[in-house]
């Protein structure tokens, strides 16, 4: 039977990518003289994938990014300034509210009662530790893990260490690339959430993780039912 | 009696302040066109300060405030170039190799047949467990906890997870205010092992944390002798 439900937290239970859209959107204006905003664009993209290995994810690797990118495409002519407004935006970014998704304090508050719920979420620790210290949420939560990486390695090691069988774990994100894929190839299962906001990124799945099977929900609230038939077919 | 040992890592199990020293030695030559390197010394440790509950600790928070330090100290006239330099000094940190301190295999391989270790280091997830694995040094430990920040609260919660009362846990360190007066507040012991590089951070202690006492070594090689005392005080 089910014994542990996972949750992502950035865009499953709170905003967070629009975030980075909107300053990736302020980053392209402030820079458009250089060059166009497609091509700009681009570039971050193609800089933020070469980094991750050595920054990471997070606000301060995605600062970083853009600096590099400001610098690349403007062939070192970025002034002082334009890189103090990106510096701005980045500063926005750190000390935005927490809006949470509609609907997510009902849900995780009834769920509680029937399982253990563990919130997983990557990135810079100090991030998610205060996006998760404002959110209010984490009475909800018997395990609040902050990783480098969701891969199913990781994954794996956190079940280990719980002594859960994949099988009885669910995990409910809105990541193909990290909350879904590695917990399936694991065998684990897990509901996708799709969100409006999703970096590239998220979708791309390595060639290795794809073709296991998930569930999809349209939104959290159709969770609480899933979950149910989920455990009952594991039941019978 | 003696149930866990704890070791900070950064300067404790492997040299780390000097690559902040010596990119901070770089950036200052770089930017003495400007002002006098005392100046911008004295500014850049000024933003780390302030930037510190924003940034959190670490390589990228370290860079973000190289970069603006430079525009302040240069009233936002410091060239993309400049810029570009500053981001290849962050760079080189990233990628240093790990150097072990002497004989601190030797003397986790004996500690480990007597003690449960565990390595506590603050920072960022994936440059500090970047560091953990480059070590091989993991195998020594039973726990590994990467934080955010070392508190009293932190070093709380993290004995409370593993119900092991303070009285029954050393930890071994270089700062003062990290890794020894915490947890000596908590009622743990500590061994403080000075390092000639430290950041000066590092032995500014806040004033609830002062007046508790603890033991000093002058290497790492004292440790085990001074723990078999500890543990018979413990016992006696």
């Amino acid at each position: 039977m089910l014994q542990l439900i996972g949750f992502d937290a950035d865009d499953t239970l709170w905003e967070n990518e629009h975030l980075y859209q909107l300053a990736e959107k302020k980053f392209l204006v402030l820079l458009s003289h250089y060059q166009e905003e497609a091509f700009i664009s681009r570039a971050l993209y193609d800089m933020e994938m070469r980094n991750i290995n050595v920054y990471g994810y997070g606000i301060k690797s995605f600062a970083l990014s853009m600096v590099e990118t400001a610098l690349l495409i403007s062939d070192n002519t970025v002034t002082g300034l334009e890189i103090q407004q990106i510096l701005a935006f980045i500063r926005e970014m750190l000390e935005a509210e927490v809006q949470i998704i509609d609907c997510v304090e009902d849900i995780l508050g009834t769920l509680n009662h029937s399982y253990d719920l563990m919130l997983i979420t990557k990135g810079d620790a100090l991030e998610q530790s205060r996006k998760i210290d404002r959110s209010g949420l984490r009475p909800y939560f018997k395990y609040v893990e902050i990783v480098h990486d969701k891969t199913q390695a990781i994954y794996e090691e956190l079940l280990e260490k719980l002594e859960i069988p994949p099988e009885n774990f669910v995990m409910v994100g809105n990541s193909l690339r990290s909350d879904i894929h590695p917990v399936a190839a694991l065998g684990g299962q897990a509901i996708y959430i799709p969100h409006h906001f999703t970096w590239a990124h998220e979708n791309d799945i390595p060639g290795d993780l794809k073709g296991f099977r998930y569930h999809q929900a349209g939104e959290i609230q159709e969770v609480p039912d899933m979950l149910r038939k989920i455990d009952q077919d594991l039941k019978d």
